[in-house]
């Protein structure tokens, strides 16, 4: 019988199908991102065991934007660039695990199916929606510039409702890009089983973070941010009591997998 | 800690936020097929092991398209329809496994995130692709009747690039609407491991058929077939040799779990 | 110099680039109406001179939701689907001109773009939206039975929001399926000048019906209404005061042009 | 009655609704050209009267790949940016009227609704495709820089099939990024009647440019171009037979009308 090869399905004789190169991963692409608080009971709600609540500010949440292109090592996406080019929206918090803190992406949304794969592999709880960012430009009315008095606006919509929408204008250089997604990530990887009212299939435990980051200067500024209730959403649930921030950064970054902290149910 | 509940992800204390509901899930729709005969060594290719080639007509293909409409149990995507509806095209061999005799897809394209991720559970490797079928209907001259002379055409995209198209003119009534896709599916589960050379954190080979199946007449007819070359894909190596037939016919399906035939790689 | 040809833009010297074949033009396609009464106001504002709000009942408004496949005398589109299939949501009322009583299209979403070049030469004034409309089928538990009892939801979406969702229950046979759009429409077909300050280079009143119409007994039933705010619409503005009815019809319609009624400025 | 007001359809009293705000229009983006020669045959044949071909290099092509943001004075979209991006891939030839050399688009696809009713107003005879191009950015390998080696490719696909593709790789700077799309456009205005057998509603040869203009420093490079047949288009008749070269611009352009060059049939 035939050896079957492929990162991830469909897994053929050569591979070629596969829905994903293995990794690394290379990122390029521009973040724009709110943090606030919420009650902290709102994101306790929200970690399973083992995880628990961050020690300091256990109610900040980070929503970001990103509009990435990303390929695998042998870069053939960035040729044909409807397989490199996604947007994502996704919201963040803080846990720790046997006293390491982590962050943690609760809900995101993307707009392809290679980077919904990818959230399987990395313990993203990916769905698709529609997303845009605006996206700044060296030229013409019609683009905010990385400097001073920038205007970008962030919009998440899924099944044709509008879910998220902000607005950020910089103000002023800052040493980073908020704090909320700055811990390697801890990601529960579920898999249901086929069989009717079986445990989980696959039930681990992960965490991974960057093997490679650049990254340009970051910025500050003011924000405000609405999230809109959906009949299949919980993201609202996650009420904005206190905006901390408004951030912009252009960064590169690579996956390269990650570990497993611990497994089974 | 909170309890986390949900069939999918992203699982939470209500569950409401599960791209999936738990099954069964129930689907109305329409299915247009061909069958062909492909090279028995294109088909044994895409078999892995423990998997053999089907011991009668073993190259025997059935490239289908599907119209449908679905829900869980409690049917309040019909209420919101962008929940419900979605497309698919899908390609299917035989195989046997200890002595019997199953289906299985070896490549399929849907066009909503909800059905790729049922494909995760019940094993189809499932991508995102545009996929069209004519639909019939009883009035007007912009549509097929099911009837001798009905002409339905299925077109299958994926990343800007026409992958397949068929049409198929109905002649008379048929037992069946073929007999490739007639078995239990037999389908491999993987999940890479995320960390890097690990083996894959799951390895099935499950199977799983309908909990519950009603259709109306089957029809066959002629049918031609095209297939074309993908950087991403291997679906035109299954290279048409020989057309069997063209089939039409309306189906309401009920899918509740399946058994896990064997587990670990 | 070449002779150009074909019915739309972009004209060739063979026509097969054109983006529109002549008519006629033949539909085939489920319509799901809601008809309600808004403060005859909310229609007058609506009404550019020199047309007047209907007699009787001026503020009778029907929102109509069209599951369409659509092809030109040659019904080459049937056999590539993407070019026939597309889906409407638009809001028609009444108004009269010369003594003679029309419907209007106030606004329409469309998600082709063969559809909405249609809508220019007809005078339907459309945009593109996200549209869907529960299909009925014969068999399984995730589609309406055409019967006492089914239920059909249509929502639509613009730019991630969503304007409009309905769900109507259908009860009984109807004799048709509503009055709003029962008569021949009245529409403006309007194009800026070029010229900045200019008046329009085009503005017509025109009329124009169905050359052709068959169809499938008419339901009525229960139905529920909800508009929603956009800052790009204004559909909302037509309030539900008092819902009239939904309706359920299978339909096949002829367009084949229509006659000038008044022209210029 | 009331006075309705909006440069575009829907008008209302208000004006809210216009699918487009009056000019002036702002862009700023990133443009990707391939310039090659065909048979100026080819080119003939799409000129209608009273065009004739240039006198010089009349077989000159571009092919242009655009990705966009844009607004009107008030710049509102780019708040909402689903309302302000998009894409194109616009193919241009030149040629003469009164003596005077034109630019002139053949075809042209866009992704949206704005986008495509703009053309309307300007000439261009504007379709929906699916249209790609690789983005610069400063950082991480997913993305060229805009220097030396830089690779860039466009794709264009519509109604799932795929109509053209290049890859071009930045070698130098360059006085401008080609010369075929470097004059004012003098385009067509057409509208069929809305009778059968009249003549068409609105029949202009008109000419617009650049209201405004800043740019980037223009890049040159080596060039690969892909045209690919369509039962729908004839882009591919513009066969490649010498690839003039291959160019990068980042641009801001204001749009703010244009003029009548001759009326009537």
């Amino acid at each position: 019988m035939t050896e079957m090869t492929g990162f991830f399905y469909p897994r053929t004789a050569t591979g070629k199908s596969s829905l994903l190169p293995p990794p690394p991963w290379y990122y390029s692409g521009d973040l724009l991102t709110v943090e606030y608080r919420t009650d902290p009971a709102n994101v306790a709600r929200l970690l399973p065991a083992p995880l628990q609540p961050a020690d300091e500010d256990p109610g900040a949440v980070a929503l970001i934007w990103a509009d990435w292109q990303s390929c695998g090592s042998g870069g053939d996406e960035l040729l044909d660039p409807v397989r490199a080019q996604y947007s994502e929206c996704f919201v963040v918090v803080r846990c720790t695990f046997s006293g390491v803190t982590y962050s943690r992406c609760l809900f995101i949304w993307v707009d392809t199916d290679f980077a919904l794969a990818r959230g399987l592999v990395q313990g993203y709880p990916k769905k698709l929606g529609s997303i845009h960012q605006t996206r700044p430009h060296p030229f013409g009315r019609a683009a905010p510039r990385i400097a001073p008095g920038g205007v970008f606006a962030g919009t998440l919509s899924a099944g044709g409702r509008r879910l998220a929408q902000a607005v950020v204008t910089l103000r002023e250089e800052a040493p980073a890009n908020g704090f909320v997604n700055a811990h390697p990530m801890a990601h529960h990887r579920w898999m249901p089983s086929v069989e009717k009212g079986a445990p989980d299939a696959l039930s681990e435990l992960i965490s991974s973070g960057s093997a490679g980051f650049e990254a340009g200067q970051a910025w500050r500024g003011d924000a405000a941010l609405e999230l809109f209730e959906s009949p299949t959403e919980e993201l609202a649930d996650l009420e904005v009591n206190e905006i901390i921030g408004g951030y912009f950064r252009q960064v590169g970054v690579t996956w390269d997998g990650g570990s497993v902290l611990s497994s089974g149910s």
